[in-house]
């Protein structure tokens, strides 16, 4: 059910049943010394697209660079500033809202972009607020973290514990593993388990960070438990799409 | 500690001894059927102040207007874009760091303003990290909630249990009549406590909360209740501003 | 009589008398060597507050940090880039617009915001001149400066002579120290009267006026000056927005 | 000396004796029932390229379309948006300043401009002061208007009177007429002597001010006394301009 | 050579031996009666993929949603606003130009983002030309279409002949099939050949190409023609790169 | 028929045969060792107003400083950003589209406006198609440009061959000749031609091109052929302009 692979008449056909799409929003960003670059955007893709075919919804293409400017003092990362990623998604979420879709269901990789994806709403819902009247009325968009999930995160703490951490954890590493076999690096992590704390800039992450993880031990990861967390979530973000795209 | 009251050779003195500042910040917006279109202004100042006083730190003037779009279907609120208040953030920290100013520390009054000032940081972040140089090394931003110190949440649950609920809140009453005892006005509830739930922009707001208020019965407030939530929360922030601060 | 201390529903009923509003809007920079930072923000909220009760209009909050660039070389001064405050000046004037305020009122405490605050009105109308039709016909914004009421000119002319000055005047001090008396602060001046002239960026004007002052004497202030001042403007500006309301 | 007329190593060899450069500024926009829609930019253009001939200094392209939303409910009129109007004045200079000018003198022929380009000269200057450090120090802009020279207000009030007015005065059209004597168009003005007042938005505008001017009998215009209004405002601007580039 | 697939670690040894990076990008939209809406996104991807394992350069995440209003008026069809790909350009590059990348090679999928595409470079350079010194000295960027390719026009020419057309070509359609053989729709067009012509906005392009094509019969396409095509281009291309890169 | 010497009632009486304007953009920027920075301005000009008068259509002011940062490394060549001339753009079609104008006919004078400026008439676009609802529906915007004429193609090939070039060519010489006679200087080019090749920001321009031709050799321009240059063009952007207007 990607919009991608659509022809413009078929999503005809699919407005007149619904008015919901899903939007992977992920980032690219250095994950550890055996994580990928891309693990975020890999995880939203793989996640929303299978949400797709489970509620069969469309599925737009994946916005793979995010917000990740704390993550610029390791090579290969990438960001937009908040104000980039504010208007790329007006402009997706405009453009789409001309063809009659209303609901917008982000499906989020990377806790990065929850401050700005939710920025960005208040500025689509601000300008139909304070400007000539809406244009698309009913227009209203949702952010979901596959990793927020309650399956997912019984699943974490009953398998990794307190090795999940918070970045390049073993539960995305396993889902880019699952997603992407080929890339099983295993590692040994010196610590094992990386330290927590808090961080303001790049340089300021790096100091803090210095091989990029968060309090976590990704080395636990595994390709099979990767296809467990994809099953939780989609599990129990699908019962969370049906329940909103029922509301009034 | 006002910014507001110092001559700037007095400013210059402090940041001999000093390059921490609050940065108040709430919202103008409804409140509900008995509460203060400034509630959040409001509470972010006092708090903010009696924190200045209790750390010895400077206090800049309140951003009063923050962004508050889902309560533009109530009169008299106001919102910024939150595009605009990513500027007026932004200009503000670099005002205040080309005099040597480092650490900023925002006492925020309005849930609503949480992402937009998370993705502000970022996008002053990421201006260093992107562009010819960090102009001002060092800076670094941090957000606190005064409701969310755990003091102000144990003695909020303890005295208002399930009818503190989320918006108009018997707890940001209570703190308004304490700074502001001429607006003390009961009122009967109707229905006492507030629904809850969820709502997308302005409109959607209004239909689902018609009186402004989210779960909650702010006729329970009293300024006595006001008091104890502003020294619960001043001691918890004084905390974890002196700790932040004293952090290399 | 502030928009602060109403709840949305008392907004609502004023709104059915009147679409006016004060918008007080001052500044954040240095005023020389005993002159309050927040001098310009001070002024602006007491007349602005004062005028408020004298014609029962609702006065909005007070925009504190204005446009003060040139300022920048001493501590403590804050500036909003122009572009920022006309997004400021846009989004507030938006937001009341959209209840049916159409009337705005800007009292204002800073030279250096007449330009930008001016460009700021222009930047409203122009969007509803070049845009799918007004959204809010009938907006109109009118700036005063509260030291430019011709009883003001006179009664500083006749007090201070040649020591008023254009910064950090003996009546704007006076002006603060009426709403501050704990402010007061007398030290001599050296030179006593500040020199006169031009400049151009921050560097330019600190080299030009190395304790902040342009052509003023501010040890000549005095709180019951300033009494008499705020009494004068205020009688000035009533006249003034009464006239302005009335018209067609 | 027009820019527009040099080669580059022209300009090259300019700069080894004078950094400054003259900036005309005008508007495209309705003058009354005779004035040109050009007035402004015609009265800059004239005026900048004479005095640039007396103080042989060179003079750049004229900026044509202007600040002019007021205008906008009369066909042919033209508006750059404020916050246009400041990023092409600052991508002006910044590029001139890259080769070296510093000294950026505007020769204006609209009041309309006036606050914006003011504003625009403050933006240019904060993205110095708060920035990682000014790349082109000691750039300065002055913004001086055609019609208020001494010299010019004199000969204007002794010829016009009263009949002056303050748009698509006699001056202004009798200059333009001056540089384009096709152009002279005779015409009974009904009534002789527009109106005075205020304007908020171009609808109001043109309420007020149904034939375009304001305050004037352009009738009285003719090319001979431009030539005198044109020899007067450059005498004075020379004097201005010589001084101003002669101070550190 | 995916970015997304590399450790950051990776990315440090990669560029100790190239500064190059080949970034796709495509758009969204639709694509006539059978063709894909993701159809300029896959080409640009499954091409730029292909050139960095030939040329064994890392390729970037694909920009999947480019500048397509003109398409706005048939489902599914998404754009960015120039302004808004500007700012992703510019932001993308300037990512991994702090890195140390210093050759951007773009491979574009879609026509309508040349123009803007093109626009982002320069603003790239002018933000180094107008600034405060260039912090990324050396950067380049090139912009090079797939369907541009000597090799690719020939064969196109040979095969399709008049019926390639320029938008939903026989070409393109063959590229995605060749990459997606589940997508192969075969269908009679009417008319065979869509018509040719210019168009202005979305409402003129929907009534001057009524099912989307122009001058295209993309029925003839074939997923063998689709690798043939992706051979050429990515020959052709893999030279060019060389000797970009080769260039001082 | 400049919009320039017109007035706002003439401009009403044109708007009723016609909604069609010419829109004269050149740039600012060196033309080599012997062409006047204003080549591009002075040649959009002529032509544009030449055109004007042979189809009897209004000519709106020039846009005289265009897009040209590559050229920034010459003395006195300016460039807007890509982002400012956007901006323009749209600022001057939104103010005579409320006029009634519809058709933008752009006469340009640079190749490097060409991407800035269709990326401009796209952002109009798409703010009509993104927007609610389009003000000005039927606006549609051409460029031409005046050296791409076929009749233009012959003559300089005939006449220059391969020292035509591509900047600071003989052809645009002849044109400012033919314009400014006083303008002429004859030089011996060294080299005789200039090289060809690509570049990337303005240091590299100058690197590869060091007097600031491309492949030219300017000093084969004369004025007659300036005028016949002119006369090639006009007639055959008058052809398309009649061709265009009479369009549905």
């Amino acid at each position: 059910m990607l919009l991608h692979l659509q022809t413009w008449s078929e999503v005809e056909a699919y407005l007149r049943r619904s008015t919901g799409i899903i939007m992977p929003i992920g980032s690219t960003e250095q994950h550890g010394p055996n994580g990928l670059i891309g693990t975020d955007a890999i995880c939203a893709e793989v996640v929303g697209r299978s949400l797709g075919e489970r509620v069969q919804a469309l599925v737009a293409p994946t916005i793979a660079v995010g917000m990740a400017q704390h993550h610029l003092a390791f090579a290969g990362s990438m960001t937009l500033r908040p104000s980039t990623l504010i208007a790329v998604v007006r402009d997706m979420v405009a453009s789409l809202a001309k063809h009659g879709f209303r609901r917008f269901y982000f499906v989020n990789g990377h806790g990065g972009n929850v401050a700005t994806v939710t920025a960005a709403f208040s500025e689509i819902y601000a300008e139909a607020s304070l400007g000539p009247g809406s244009n698309s009325p009913g227009i209203r968009c949702r952010l979901r973290n596959w990793w927020e999930s309650e399956a997912v995160k019984r699943l974490s703490r009953e398998t990794f514990g307190n090795a999940e951490g918070s970045h390049a954890t073993p539960s995305e590493v396993s889902l880019t593993w699952h997603a992407h076999p080929e890339a099983v690096r295993h590692m040994k992590m010196e610590p094992e388990i990386a330290p927590m704390g808090e961080f303001a800039d790049a340089a300021d992450y790096r100091r803090a960070f210095p091989d990029g993880r968060i309090g976590s031990n990704p080395d636990l990861a595994s390709p099979e438990m990767g296809a467990r967390l994809l099953e939780a979530t989609v599990g129990d973000l699908a019962r969370d799409y049906a329940d909103w795209m029922s509301r009034g």
